[in-house]
């Protein structure tokens, strides 16, 4: 990893005792200069302890907001008031002893719902987050360690770039592997930026951004209690304020989408047993909704996904999948390609194996190659209309059962 | 299999060489009398050639049909006009031998989509299947095991009721083993009956008891271009002409959707790689419609089924589905019970979970018994309003991947 970090941002990673065997499990990000905050959270109706309290913060607070506490191991969901009443005692231990005024620390959790969390284990390791911090990629690497679950690898990735006069940085981590969906399932993310930005700014280029990437994505169909992503700007960058609306708003929007999609695809590259990384782009319906509908039952579709995973071109299924999602189209104007290769770079030349509705005299041994490639792109036209999107998902592989047959035991 | 059949139908397998290595592949149902027949079929934009078909059939000659032709191992989907010919040449096959008039023969294919059929193999086998018919067990048993593709087992059940002075049987095969859901999914089912129906109350009974049996399963959350259930009544038990609204009607439409739930439950249970049968009740909602919502997304959770797989009793992913479902309600409403057994009749007590939304101090080693047991039954009660529905589903194996990663090849 070498990732440019911003300014005036420090970062750690401990273990505090909720995860067995000394495993890392708590981690907080730190501004020294007050920071805007922005914050998109999950649907749910279960929304957990810690997205409640932030709620709150950011509606009495998002203008001085200094750290972001994170717990993995339990997600401190389906806990009623003593929840709550933990994710505030988890602010303010950072709050106390970092000094900070009160409502100037989000919280997240994420892990096995249901159970109490044992928050004093937090509080008595806050200290060592203290001495832990560190502005650098020592620091920055020990926090994505910490929130990660049944991650494999810790999600990171950086991005500069120049706005009118100021440098500006912008670093996300992220955590998320299974119980992926839009919208958005047990990922959280923190990003945190030197830019300067007004918190009207700041929230809407989060949810664009979160909009175009994390809610891309679909391991598993499920969406979480839990998911949170949060943008925090401490304007340490300096330059002019970014307002909403202008040519630097549009400019720093763009570059945090691109961030944002580049953490959201390592989730689904690290989804639970993943063996392929797929890409489903759909074209030609009346709006980007329907094409939405027809893109979310294709990449939850688990005949789809066992299909790729077991390397078979079965793409009768990928069709019918669109033909439940209740999208509107005319099954007759379906065109279909597929393409695959090692890397997104090197992908092999697109076969065309549906026209008009009706399957081609394709090659099966040039589409058998390409399913399997560990990338495979899946291109599905539904008409002339001008209604688009991508998503991203991943296979579904034995691993991915034993994994979650046997999370909690 | 004990079954009693209903007079005047009789039922031939046969192997016609669609499948591999002369397995059984081809199945007639054959009326001595014209019946009446009704049918419902999947809401897939995909819909297949053989229900295309069928859709003109009852709209031109639903009170005179005499016999449904079903091939597996391919579903004659997505093949366009030649598609439609093929379905036609079936039926015509079928008419021809038998010395029927046109539009008296229903048709219904399942297997691979996208490859034509190999229509002439069936023309060829035609004059077979009229020898092998037989109005008895034998026959019912090769035409339900000729229907099949992933099934493990034959799925036939059958029942009599008296209505008025008229001794009805009922008797009814299905096969679906994958991509089962609402509307209806890879599932084929034809029930016959000697009852004297009228073709609108044919339509109302089987209507009704698909909504109460084979829309309330879920194996993966797909739907199928192919899925038809088809009734026919041949009046040959005497008796009243069964209307509509009456008490006949509602008499037999008891019976029918009965005997829909049995045949709708053989296919959960012989799910794809299942190991485990699960019911879901969902209780206290708005209306019926929340709590299919509420039930449907926990059904289709695949981190609850492999919960269940595992048997892991990790009921917070149960609460998280509602949660994310759409449904309204109350999160703090939410009372969760647990039951499983051996068989629905050897449940183990009840045990209560989560109480106001909260999860109670339940015993784990009692939880986890349940969750190991071949059948569990998930209780959720989300409210005080009337709104409830039942839905049946499995566990999520490692089994279930390997089948649909390998279903072509």
């Amino acid at each position: 990893m070498s990732e440019k970090l911003p300014k005036g941002f420090s970062y750690a990673g401990a273990a505090c005792g909720i995860k067995p065997e000394n495993l890392p499990d708590l981690a907080l990000i730190f501004s020294d200069a007050p920071a805007v905050a922005a914050a998109v959270f999950t649907q749910n109706r279960y929304a957990a302890a810690p997205v409640q309290y932030d709620r709150t913060l950011l509606e009495v607070n998002p203008e001085r907001v200094h750290a972001v506490i994170v717990n993995s191991g339990n997600a401190n969901a389906v806990t009623g008031p003593v929840g709550l009443a933990n994710a505030r005692r988890m602010a303010e231990a950072v709050e106390r002893t970092f000094g900070l005024d009160p409502w100037s620390t989000l919280v997240m959790s994420t892990g096995v719902i249901g159970v109490q969390l044992p928050v004093e284990r937090i509080e008595a390791a806050t200290p060592t987050l203290f001495g832990a911090l560190q502005a650098n990629e020592i620091g920055f690497d020990a926090a994505a360690r910490a929130i990660m679950t049944t991650d494999t690898c810790p999600k990171t990735t950086s991005q500069q770039i120049q706005i009118g006069d100021a440098a500006v940085t912008i670093a996300g981590m992220c955590k998320g592997s299974g119980m992926i969906h839009p919208n958005m399932a047990t990922m959280l993310a923190v990003i945190t930026t030197d830019a300067r930005l007004s918190p009207e700014a700041a929230q809407r280029v989060l949810k664009r951004a979160a909009d175009a990437s994390f809610n891309r994505i679909s391991v598993d169909g499920d969406t979480s209690t839990n998911d949170t992503v949060a943008l925090l700007a401490n304007g340490l960058a300096g330059g002019v304020l970014i307002q909403p609306e202008t040519p630097e708003c549009e400019a720093f929007s763009q570059a945090l989408t691109a961030l944002s999609i580049r953490l959201a695809q390592a989730i689904v590259r690290d989804g639970e047993g993943a063996t392929k990384f797929v890409t489903v782009r759909v074209s030609g319906l009346g709006n980007d909704r329907a094409a939405h509908q027809a893109a979310n039952a294709i990449v939850t579709s688990p005949l789809v996904k066992t299909a790729i995973y077991g390397g078979d071109a079965n793409w009768g299924r990928i069709l019918a999948a669109a033909g439940y999602s209740g999208a509107e189209f005319e099954p007759d104007a379906a065109e279909l390609w597929i393409s695959g290769g090692a890397t997104e770079d090197a992908y092999l030349p697109k076969l065309h194996i549906v026209s008009r509705g009706m399957p081609l005299a394709y090659d099966e041994t040039e589409a058998a190659k390409r399913f399997a490639q560990p990338e495979l792109l899946i291109e599905l036209q539904l008409g002339d209309g001008p209604g688009q999107t991508t998503m991203w998902t991943c296979d579904l592989s034995h691993e991915y059962v034993t994994i979650n047959g046997e999370y909690r035991t």
